[in-house]
C-alpha cells in the first residue's frame, strides 16, 4: 500500500473535517487519535474516503504510514496538550519531520515550539485555519507559518483543500517561526470588530428603529447583495430570520447577550498594545464583549441608572438612514482592517517576518470569516502599492473613506444623541479623524509632561529649547 | 552619631528630591550614588539639611550607617539596573534589612523581585511615587506594597515626607508584593486618560471655537475653580497661558504635537486585557499617543484625506456649550476612573491583594498627578460602599452621570459631525451606555459564533436548548 502524504492527529470535530477534506481531494491520510474508538467511528462513517484514510491505532503504525519527510497535523485543544503531544510524538520521528499544530495557539508558543526544536533534526508548522468547522470540511482558509522548505512538502496537499477565490487557493506561507499564528490572530481580531460593528448596527435598528429581528434580516440580506457583500452579513441574515424550534419567535430575541471570548481578541490586543500600534477596534470589540458577559452588572446598573436620558430616536428618512447605516458599518469596517493590517505590518518588522500584505489580503478572500468581496478590494490595493504606510492612503480606500466617513459621522451622533452605544463604530471615526491631521492636540500633552516631569518636547519651529518657561515657582 | 532612619541609592532628580524631603521633614538619611561625586555635589548643595545626611562613599559605610533592620530606597532606572543594583547590594545586608525599589517598575518585575528574596531573610517592598519631580521633594503620593512588617518599619518616615490632603498623609500600605507598583501603574493609566480627554476638549476649543491658547487657558482656569479643581486642569491654564522666551508667542502654540509614552498606559492596557476587564479610555488615550507619535504619517495623509469634509463647527449658545464642555470632561473622567478602579478591584482578585479602594482614592487626592477634588468625592463613595461593582452605580456617581451624560452626548455628537477626534470621550460614553443596559446586542454576537462555530449559547427563558435551528445545509 501507497504510504501517506500526510497524518492528523486529533478527531475532534476540526480534525475529523480537515481529515476529510484532504481524503476527499485524493490526498491519502494517516489518522491518529488518543482515544482509539474515536479512530475507529470516524473510519467507520467515512464511507467512501475510506480509501484514502488510513486508520492508526498505535502511534509507532500511524508514523510508518506516512511519506517522509512526515507531515503530521496536530488538532487539538490549544495549550499545554500541544507539548505534551509533540513530546508523545517526538521519539518516533525522524530527521526532517514536521509536526504541524493547526490549532488557535498563541504564536509567542509557536515561537517558543519551532525554537526548541532547532537542534532536534525536526521542525515545526504554526497553521491558522479558520472558517470554523464547515471550512475545515470543504475549504478553509489557511496561514502557514514555518521554513520554508516544510511549505513545500505540504504545499500541494493545503493547496488541494484550501478554499478558492476565483479559483485561487486560500492559502500560502507567510514567514517563518510564528507567522501563520499571528496572522491567525489578526485575522480573529479583526473578526471581534467586524462582529460589534454589525452588533451595533444591529442595535440601533432594533432600539433605534424599532424593527423586528426579521426585519433587521432583510436589511442585512439587502446588504450583501452591495458593498458589503461578505460572509459574515450574510450569516447575519440568516440567523436573524430563524425561528426557534421550541417557541416559534425569532431565535436572537431568545439568545442570552453574553458573548463568550477564547483568547484570540485579547491577544491581538496585547500585540498591538507592546508594538505600540492603535488597534482601538478590536480594543473596542473586546470591551463590548467583556461588558456583554457582565450580565448581572449590566441588569443592576440599569434599575440604577436607567437607560439614558434622551428624546425618542427619530429618522426624518428611513431610506437615507439605512443608506447610511449601510455606508457607516462599510467606513467602520475600513477603520478595524486597517488597523489590523497595520499590526501585521509593524508585527512583520518586529519579528522579522517580511509578511506579504496582499497574499495575506488574498487568502482571506474565501475560506475564513471574515472573507468578502471588501477583502478583494483590500488584495488590490496592497498589491499596487504593497509597502503603504495604510491602507487608508491607498487611492481607492481613501476614496471610499471620503465616500462614507460623512455617513459614519451621521450614524454615530445619532446613536449617541439617542443613547444607544456604538464604542466600535465610533473607535473607527475617532481612528480617521486622528490620523488625517497633521496637527494633532498632543502639543498640549507634551506640555504638561514637560511641567510635571521635565519631560522636554520638540518644537514645530525646530528652536533648540526643549522646556517651557515654567519657573519652579509655578509648580510649588 | 545616631544612625540614619534610612538609605537611598540613586541621587539623580527624583532621588536627591525625595532624600531632601525627608532630611527636611527630620529624619535621619544615609545616601550612596554610584559616582561618588554625585553625592559630594548633593551633600555640598544640601546646605542646612547637612545636619540630617550621612553622604557615604562605599557600599560599606552606606549600609552601616543605617538602623537595622536598615530600609534602603533604590531609586534609580527601571529594569536591569535595579536587579543589578539589588546584587550588588545584598553581600552588606543582614536579615530582615528591606530593599525599596521607589522607581516605575512593571509590578510583574516587582513581584519576581519579592519571590526571588523569599528564603533569603531580605524582603522588599515595591514603592510607586508620584508627583514628579516637586511632589518628591515636598509631598509626592506613595503607593507600598510588601508585608506589613516592612511597612510598619518605614510608615513614620513615608508618612513625614508624604503630600498631606487636609492633614491626612497621602501615603499608605496596599497589600503585599506587586500591589503597590500595580497601584501606580493604574494610577498612570488613569493619567493618560485624563489628559487625553482635556486634550480632546482643548482640540474643540482650538479647532472648533477656533479659540487662541490664551483664552482656553482662561476657560480651563474658570474650571479649576469649579467641580473639575484638580492639578492638570490647573496646569492646563499654566501651560496654555505660557509665552515663548523665543518668539513672544504661546508655547503650546510651538510644541510639537508628537507625545511620548514611558510604558505604563501600555501596561495598564495589557493587564485590564489579560483579566478581561474593559479599559476603553486608556485605551483610547495610549492609542492617541501612538497616533501623534506618527507625525510623518499623519501630514501625508492628511495630504491624501484632507481634513473631513465637514460644516464649520457652529455654536449656537457659546455660553451653554462651554458648560457643556465642562459637564462633558466630568463625565468622561468619571468613565475613566471608573474603569481604572474596576481594573484595580479584578487585580486584588487575581492575584490577592485586597486592595483597599477607599485608602487609593484617599491617597491620590494629593500629591499625585491626578490629584483632585474629584478623588475627595471617589474616597466618599468607595468609604461609604467599599465593595461596590462599578464606581457609576454607587448613588453619588450615579447622580453625577445622569446629570453630565447628556453634556457628553451634545459634545461627542457636535466634534463627531465637526470632524474632530474625541476617541477618549466617546469611549467614556460608550462605557456608559453599554454598561447600564440589561439588554445589549451580543445575541447577535452568540448567534453567528454559534452559527459558524457551534460554540453554543444560554437563552433568556432558560431552555436547555443552546444551538440555533441552522442545519449544516444553510453554511454550506
Amino acid at each position: 500500500m501507497a504510504q501517506a502524504e500526510i497524518g492528523l492527529i486529533g478527531l475532534g470535530v476540526m480534525g475529523s473535517n480537515l481529515a476529510l477534506n484532504i481524503a476527499e481531494k485524493g490526498n491519502k491520510i494517516a489518522v491518529f487519535n488518543r482515544t482509539v474508538e474515536a479512530t475507529r467511528k470516524f473510519y467507520a462513517e467515512a464511507g467512501s474516503l475510506q480509501s484514502q484514510i488510513v486508520p492508526c491505532e498505535t502511534i509507532e503504525d500511524f508514523v510508518a504510514a506516512i511519506r517522509p519527510p512526515r507531515p503530521i497535523i496536530i488538532m487539538i485543544k490549544a495549550g499545554d496538550p500541544v507539548d505534551q503531544q509533540m513530546e508523545l510524538l517526538k521519539p518516533y520521528l525522524e530527521n526532517n519531520d514536521i509536526m504541524i499544530d493547526a490549532g488557535n495557539a498563541n504564536f509567542r508558543d509557536t515561537m517558543r515550539r519551532f525554537d526548541n526544536l532547532k537542534d532536534s533534526g525536526l521542525t515545526f508548522i504554526g497553521m491558522g485555519v479558520s472558517g470554523g468547522e464547515e471550512g475545515a470540511r470543504h475549504g478553509p482558509s489557511i496561514m502557514v507559518g514555518g521554513k520554508e522548505a516544510s511549505w513545500k512538502r505540504v504545499e500541494k496537499v493545503l493547496t488541494s483543500i484550501a478554499a478558492k477565490y476565483d479559483g485561487v487557493p486560500c492559502v500560502d506561507w507567510l514567514g517563518e517561526n510564528g507567522a501563520g499564528h499571528f496572522v491567525k490572530t489578526i485575522h480573529n481580531g479583526i473578526e471581534y470588530a467586524d462582529m460589534q460593528m454589525i452588533a451595533e448596527i444591529y442595535g440601533i435598528l432594533r432600539d433605534g428603529l424599532k424593527m423586528s429581528a426579521t426585519e433587521i434580516g432583510e436589511v442585512f440580506g439587502t446588504w450583501n447583495k452591495g458593498r458589503l457583500n461578505s460572509y459574515l452579513i450574510e450569516i447575519s441574515e440568516i440567523v436573524l430570520k430563524a425561528a426557534d424550534p421550541i417557541t416559534g419567535k425569532p431565535i436572537v430575541d431568545l439568545i442570552l447577550d453574553k458573548a463568550g471570548q477564547k483568547g484570540t481578541g485579547k491577544w491581538s490586543v496585547i500585540e498591538a498594545q507592546n508594538m505600540g500600534v492603535p488597534a482601538t477596534g478590536i480594543e473596542a470589540a473586546v470591551a463590548a464583549r467583556s461588558i456583554s458577559s457582565m450580565k448581572d452588572e449590566r441588569v443592576a446598573a440599569e434599575k440604577v441608572l436607567g437607560l439614558p436620558a434622551v428624546a425618542d430616536f427619530k429618522v426624518a428618512d428611513k431610506a437615507a438612514f439605512l443608506a447610511d447605516l449601510e455606508s457607516a458599518l462599510l467606513a467602520s469596517k475600513i477603520g478595524a482592517y486597517a488597523q489590523g493590517f497595520a499590526v501585521l505590518s509593524a508585527a512583520s518588522k518586529e519579528f522579522g517576518w517580511n509578511l506579504p500584505m496582499p497574499v495575506i489580503a488574498k487568502i482571506w478572500r474565501a475560506g475564513c470569516i471574515i472573507r468578502s468581496q471588501f477583502l478583494d478590494e483590500i488584495t488590490t490595493a496592497f498589491t499596487k502599492d504593497p509597502h503603504v504606510a495604510n491602507l487608508i492612503v491607498t487611492p481607492a480606500f481613501a476614496t471610499m473613506v471620503k465616500d462614507s466617513d460623512g455617513a459614519l459621522r451621521r450614524v454615530v451622533s445619532a446613536a449617541v444623541l439617542g443613547g444607544l452605544p456604538v464604542p466600535a463604530l465610533a473607535s473607527a471615526l475617532g481612528y480617521f479623524d486622528s490620523y488625517r491631521r497633521g496637527r494633532g492636540t498632543a502639543n498640549v500633552i507634551q506640555a504638561q509632561r514637560d511641567f510635571f516631569g521635565a519631560h522636554g518636547f520638540d518644537r514645530t519651529d525646530g528652536a533648540d529649547a526643549h522646556h517651557g518657561p515654567w519657573g519652579s515657582g509655578l509648580k510649588a
